[in-house]
């Protein structure tokens, strides 16, 4: 059977390119060594392939339900490996020590997820989410917040979810009307209703701890009035708070991650003398969009990693099927007395395998570069270099989360390809991972979303300072390619070209000062550049095989070879469509639809 | 609730685009008029609307089972649906009055038909097998065979299928294993097994025709071994024939449509006497592929028509759902004091229901221009007509296939998109769309075998008369459009200069004379052709709009600028591809993946 995540792949971008091995230097990772983090890796790799891979089918094809009792009834084999993951301390891997936490660092974190995530998505996910939680609370919850909640969710005692969401409220989070009301002892009533919450309900957890974005009175309208309330499923003197399932959504894959429409305060399980459910402020009041993207932005780069383990896993499982499954003969030797060889022979065959290796490898190496920028930003000893990260990181996390959700998604189809029509068939899984990547380009930020925070916001905050330390950080590999000659020297003068034509549309789209015509095309934007940073990480790992020989080096380089000669040129008629400003799409009526 | 296809958009490409009611001045179609192509129209929409599509979501939603008694179970709904096709004469829709056909047009029966293809792409399924066997054995087989089995087929007591596939032979026919051995009575004993036979066992008809291909004895090796035989369900004298359901595939999609594994000749229902299924022989020994590959390329338009109706119902569901669902504000006007406008307003929103209307209505332009074509070859007055539309008709039919199953699947993945959440949801119908229009790129020729097709043989055939009589229909349309002026006449230059280089690249993907060299990259070339072709389809809608106004022509001209604009440049980096003769994919070693 194939496995879902190469070690092989995992080892040579953390140690040999992003060489995460010197981050031990630095206090915070001071106990750990490459052995600490390999075994981190291997312990990860092992679980996932023992307690999650083995129902991943198993839990799509019994999708969650309520039960008689209004609980929510899942396998039981969801809540063994959610526990496990938990006690094997992986909910804090990257915690603070003082938290229990092992203090990994950001970037050994994600590559030990990407195990689990590639394994069993929608069972990842209720870890995934307990984690992103932790983090927020540990960063602006209070002291007594962290004691009462973030630890027990590190401990897997508690999960947690984030409530945003309304079913009239999705992109557009300044319409939320879920109300937050003084109770006059510090605590808050809350009522209103939440939609697409996964992990919402469940009996995995002695209790789930809801992070909700309601609104406070006096915040003034729109998004700044939004505050951020801790809502617990059960209050710590275990009440019933007064959180309603109402419903289940059902999905089209996913299906194994409860999602669910909230009530709170609806009175199912009114709390006596609250008007609503009991809510705990995080930080102050009206600030609570800003605590939010801090979650936001990691749970971005999560579903980035999320699209990358499904689009990696089909691309081993096609590997697989092309190496074994026989039919049809070379094209230049046809006829009956040639023996048919694998479909790995096939040029059309390998076309897919290149695009799928190119878009699985390079959305991982992204992720993974993301997640060291995390490190940086928090650990480099010097400042201007945690600010650099910092910037760099906001600019790239659109794309983190926007570029795997597009290319994996598409590496999926080609996985199914590959198979024929055993890979639209339930026997293999490759269908499953189509369906199930098919909802990250609309979770955690709908794809257009996220071409209008790049182009709208990220390019140019700071008077363009987000551009210019992308250009720098792509222009100093560009810099080491051409010196490095060969093929790493043909591409870099691509790239360099790619990134200047970037950086003059740019400037064009902005040009008329008027944002409507600005961002009309700002999703051409977000692929271009999406486009041209894979490219950039493709060029890395290019640089970072050198030229040693075998067939690992050998496949990363014909990887890389395919991203330039066969993706990159694709932003050619993005970048012109920016340049010309056009009206098409902004100028068309509503009538003619 | 949305429609599933427009009837407008259906006049005027069948009116005042194609002028199908000329073709009435033909001797065959005599007896038509416009106001009898309306009423089949009318019938089709109407049926296709109460009696197929109520049960899509269902049938999808209730697979086809084995019963306890060995029977497949359907929804009851689906055989009312398939005999009331049948009942009302459209089985037999373009077949001869002679066998109790309408003896429409194809362009009329396609255009008739698709309304059934977007109502319930899985339940249309059952006819149009029965439609496709019926013909080639109208054309093939012997006035008795006709008589046995044609008119059944038509009166819609039988249906029929085709079984080409087996588990190891799908793309390469060469390599199929089932045996045809004379019985010595002018029969055959077939034994084999068949793979991905759709509507291959039901109970909706009293019989089902198979049309089998086999190898007879001395047919030679490869392909030209192969023979066609009718190998019925049941004899003519009521006696059970030996085929024998395996088992049911279970797909990701089109869940409605039985997929079977059939054995023939195992022995299940052995018939005394026969060591194997009976089957008849269709035509001559070894010329079965000849045959089955006239029904092939019908089918092959049938499916560009069925991924292009999914492609046209997601379109349509996406506009209502655009136009009623409200959020967001014009993005130079935000704040909350502004009231949140249905999401048709927004750009990004904009962009997706401009695609989906390009992809879709393209490619319905595309089917029914082929369509055309399959009449202009049959009753065209002139024969050097006929021949002209012979040959196109080859060049078009692997794009007529593939540019419908892979841009239509995209259109469906924007009708989820335009959806967010809601769209991913099984509450909606755009994911099941999604899910059944993901089989078109793999029946009926992978995508792969398609480039192959077109690169390999059809551009290339009679010295290159293929590609020639493609650029004159082109020229032609370029001509006209440079005549008109205005945004006519600049996307007629926009059209030359992209058709000027792929005759270019034609040559130089050849110049080596390898096949292996040439056809590396021959699914690109399928892919740049296909939009090149359909550009031009979108210049013949354009200037069959001219300068009328309302909100359709206005809506015809902007999918029309958006095809060009948008579009037709993607075609830049693929014409780029071919012209390099890249070796990437064909110099990949297995090895390194």
């Amino acid at each position: 059977m194939a496995d879902f995540m190469s070690r092989e792949d995992l080892d040579f971008l953390l140690y040999e390119w992003l060489d995460v091995a010197a981050l031990t230097e630095r206090p915070r990772f001071a106990e750990h060594s490459r052995e600490t983090f390999d075994a981190v890796l291997d312990l990860s790799h092992d679980m996932a392939a023992k307690l999650f891979a083995p129902h991943n089918k198993k839990s799509d094809q019994t999708e969650p339900q309520i039960g008689p009792d209004g609980k929510v009834v899942l396998l039981d084999e969801v809540a063994t490996a959610v526990r496990a993951f938990a006690e094997a301390g992986l909910n804090a891997g990257s915690f603070d020590e003082e938290l229990g936490g092992m203090q990994l660092p950001h970037t050994v974190s994600r590559a030990s997820m990407v195990n689990f995530q590639a394994a069993n998505a929608a069972t990842s996910s209720y870890g995934f989410l307990t984690v992103g939680n932790a983090n927020l609370l540990a960063k602006y919850g209070s002291p007594e917040q962290i004691d009462t909640w973030v630890r027990p969710m590190l401990e897997g005692r508690f999960s947690g979810t984030m409530c945003l969401s309304e079913p009239q409220a999705g992109s557009s989070l300044a319409d939320i009307t879920t109300r937050a009301l003084p109770n006059g002892d510090g605590t808050y009533a809350i009522t209103g209703t939440k939609m697409w919450i996964s992990a919402g309900d469940h009996e995995i957890t002695e209790n789930i701890v809801h992070l909700v974005l309601a609104k406070a009175p006096g915040g003034g309208p729109g998004t700044k009035g939004i505050s951020l309330f801790v809502v617990p499923k059960f209050l710590t003197d275990g009440t019933r708070n007064d959180v309603a399932l109402v419903g289940l959504n059902h999905k089209m894959g996913n299906r194994g991650t409860t999602n669910t429409l909230l009530n709170f305060g609806d009175g199912t399980f009114g709390v006596d003398g609250v008007d609503g459910a009991v809510g705990y402020l995080v930080g102050e009041e009206h600030h609570g969009l800003r605590y939010m993207f801090n979650m936001m932005n990691e749970a971005r780069i999560g579903v980035g990693f999320l699209a990358t383990a499904l689009g990696y896993a089909g691309y081993l499982q096609s590997v697989e099927y092309a190496k074994t499954r026989e039919q049809g003969r070379p094209i230049d030797v046809k006829g009956p007395d040639v023996a048919p060889v694998p479909i790995i022979e096939h040029a059309d065959v390998k076309r897919m395998l290149l695009a799928q290796k190119a878009y699985a490898e390079g959305a991982l190496a992204l992720g993974l570069y993301a997640s060291r920028l995390v490190d940086e930003e928090t650990t480099a000893p010097d400042e201007a270099d945690r600010a650099r990260a910092h910037t760099l990181l906001e600019v790239l996390t659109p794309i983190v989360k926007s570029w795997p959700s597009q290319w994996c998604l598409e590496a999926n189809s080609l996985a199914i390809q590959v198979h024929g029509g055993y890979g639209y068939t339930r026997e293999f899984d490759v269908e499953q991972y189509y369906r199930d990547n098919r909802l990250n380009p609309i979770h955690e930020g709908a794809h257009g979303i996220h071409g209008l925070d790049l182009l709208g916001r990220k390019v140019i905050m700071d008077s363009g300072a987000g551009f210019a330390v992308l250009a720098d950080a792509i222009g100093a590999t560009v810099a080491r390619a051409a010196a490095a000659g060969g093929e790493a020297a043909t591409y870099s003068e691509a790239l360099a070209t790619a990134l200047a034509r970037l950086a003059e549309v740019t400037a064009t789209a902005w040009a008329s000062g008027d944002p409507a015509v600005a961002l009309a095309n700002a999703t051409a934007y977000l692929e271009a550049a999406g486009h041209i940073v894979v490219a950039w990480m493709w060029l890395e790992q290019l640089l970072a095989v050198g030229d040693r020989e075998g067939a690992f080096f050998s496949g990363k380089r014909a990887a890389a070879r395919y991203f330039f000669i066969y993706e990159l040129p694709k932003t050619g008629p993005q970048l012109d469509l920016i340049a010309s400003c056009d009206r098409t799409t902004l100028d068309a009526d509503p009538s003619w639809f």
